[in-house]
Order: structure tokens, then C-alpha cells, then sequence
């Protein structure tokens, strides 16, 4: 049960924004940039680096709603996804999403924590400043998502075989209002 | 020197914004919902949640900008700013704020940290729904700001001398995109 009384059924950060819309509106458009923009790093790659850095602030929510967006992307291939959450320096690929995600791990901890030598090393494998960019703010975001979402206890759905039907509708539609405004949520 | 070539000279988030302005544009609608509203928590008490935070994650200039913008409405009195952000229990503030500001502490370390007895205390003090939804996302939010700054190696003035113009600035014209696209930015 959340922290506050929402007086909605949506699960998960979509609850918290449907109590407040005001800022549930840059929340969602800051989301629908960061994961929907296909330009540099691709969705699949962006759903990713979400899913890693939820997992490592141990939000459930955020790593398998995200996880299972990034699945869609990469049709199907869930080792993949389960693989990159956790031991992404042994997954299949690219050079470039690894060090990416070691920015994206840093960034995790702290800002601080981030080293010219991981820049550097992005850098060699491909990375352009705007990927570079996308990856510390999409990393800085689920900080901040993450918190939203435990810090308010928001309801989580706990049956994974629900996630693939909300993951299907962000698909279709992005993250706008309809996510937490629609009068029949996806649950 | 920023971790990519911002290619603009404002100061702090600033020039990523300007970098970004696809992002910039949400992460500034965000900030003007959460710091300027004035129902419920008044302004002063959301800078000085989102400076105690930001001097949390050791984030030298968001703790010193907002703490310049807290001292500006608190009629000048830096004493009762830097009291808040490093021994806020024995400052001379409201049992309310005091609550709040443990939350936001939590959510600083973790979403998941926030206790049922730490809302309910908040609640005692007389904090709203809204209040506590208010602290959690500025929290959360700050979380993000910081590491946005930090993990890009933002530009960051150190003469504390140049900070009262800013917070004038934003006081006058909020966080609106002018902090980011004006011609003449104010250093």
C-alpha cells in the first residue's frame, strides 16, 4: 500500500502520477526523450541501461517493466536482457553499451564517481558526446524514478505475466499522458 | 572541463541543458513545478529540502545554488541555511520540516530506506498528502540533478561570490527555459 493515498488503481509510478499531474507531465516527457529517441543509442540500448541501473538501486518495478521493453526490442531474448542486469561485461554486446553501462553503474553511486578514463574508454568504442550525454542522464533519471516509486512504496505488481501487456501498450502509445490519465488502465 | 563539449559557457546544469535542450525542457517544467508551487510547502522549505539533498550527494554547486535561493527567501539568514543542510535537528525550523527532511534524507540513501514511521511522524507534524508526495519527488529529483551535474563534470563556478545573481535571476523569472537559451546568460 503506498505511503499516501493516490485514490487511483494504476501500479507503480503511473499511481503517483495520476495523483499529481503536474508533475507527472515532465516526468513522462522527460521519459518518452531519454527512452523513445532512436538517434545514437537505439531503444533497445536505452531500455537497458534503465533496466541495469533500477536493478542496481533494487527497485522490482522499474528493472522488469523496463527489462521487459528492452526484451520486446531485442525480440524476445530475456537471457540477454536478465544477462545485461547483471553480469553485462560477459553479455553479447557491443564494446560501446559495455562501457556505457560502466558510466551508467558510476553514475548509479555518484556523479563523482564518473572518471575521464571511462569517458575516454566510451570514446574508443564509439560513443559520441550525445551518447555519452544520454547515458548519464538516463542512468541519473532511474535514480531518480526508482526513488519515486520505493520512497512512495508504490504498488507493485509482484506477477511478472503482467508486465509483457504494459510493455506492449508503452510499444504502441510511449510514455504521454495515456500512461497514467487513460480511464481503463493496463494493469 | 565538462566530460563532452558542451560548446556554450552557462554554468552547471546549465550548459547541459543548453547541450540537450530536448531534455532541458522537461527537467526545467519539473523544477519549476516542484520548487516554485507555494501551496503546502513554501518555496523556502522546498530549496532548503533540495539543498540539504544535493549537500548529501556532495554536489558542491546545486547545494550552493539552492541554498543561495533558500537564503533569498529567508530574508538573508545564511546562518539557518547551512544549519539546515548539515544538523537540520537543531535548527530553529517547524517539527514539520524537521520530518520532512528526514524523508528526503532517506530517499537520498534509497527509496526503499523511507519507513512507514517515518510518514507517520511527517503526518503527526501535520504534513499533507501532497507535502510528503512534494519532499519524496524533490528528493528523487535532486538525485537526478546532482548526478546530471557531477557525471558530466558540469562547469562549476567556485567563487561563491557569483551565486546571489543567479538566484536573483530565478527568483524573478523561475526555472523556466530562460536559464538555459538566453542570449546574455548571467554567469
Amino acid at each position: 500500500m503506498p505511503h499516501i493515498e493516490v485514490n487511483n488503481d494504476f501500479p507503480g509510478i503511473r499511481g503517483l502520477m495520476a495523483f499529481r499531474p503536474e508533475t507527472a507531465e515532465p516526468l513522462s516527457a522527460l521519459a518518452e526523450v531519454l527512452l523513445r529517441d532512436n538517434e545514437g543509442l537505439s531503444r533497445a540500448e536505452r531500455e537497458l541501461i534503465a533496466s541495469r541501473v533500477s536493478y542496481l538501486n533494487d527497485c522490482f518495478y522499474c528493472h522488469n517493466s523496463h527489462g521487459e521493453l528492452a526484451c520486446v526490442y531485442l525480440d524476445g531474448d530475456r537471457d540477454l536482457v536478465d544477462q545485461v542486469r547483471k553480469d553485462y561485461q560477459h553479455a553479447a554486446i557491443s564494446g560501446k553499451l559495455k562501457a556505457l553501462l560502466t558510466i551508467a553503474g558510476k553514475v548509479q553511486q555518484s556523479g563523482l564517481a564518473v572518471q575521464p578514463e571511462d569517458i575516454a574508454l566510451a570514446r574508443r568504442e564509439g560513443a559520441t558526446d550525445k551518447d555519452i550525454h544520454d547515458t548519464v542522464l538516463i542512468a541519473a533519471a532511474f535514480c531518480l524514478f526508482n526513488r519515486y516509486v520505493d520512497g512512495l512504496a508504490a504498488t507493485t505488481p509482484t506477477d511478472l505475466s503482467t508486465y509483457p501487456a504494459r510493455a506492449r501498450q508503452v510499444l504502441e502509445r510511449g510514455y504521454g499522458s495515456h500512461i497514467y490519465s487513460s480511464a481503463q488502465p493496463v494493469r
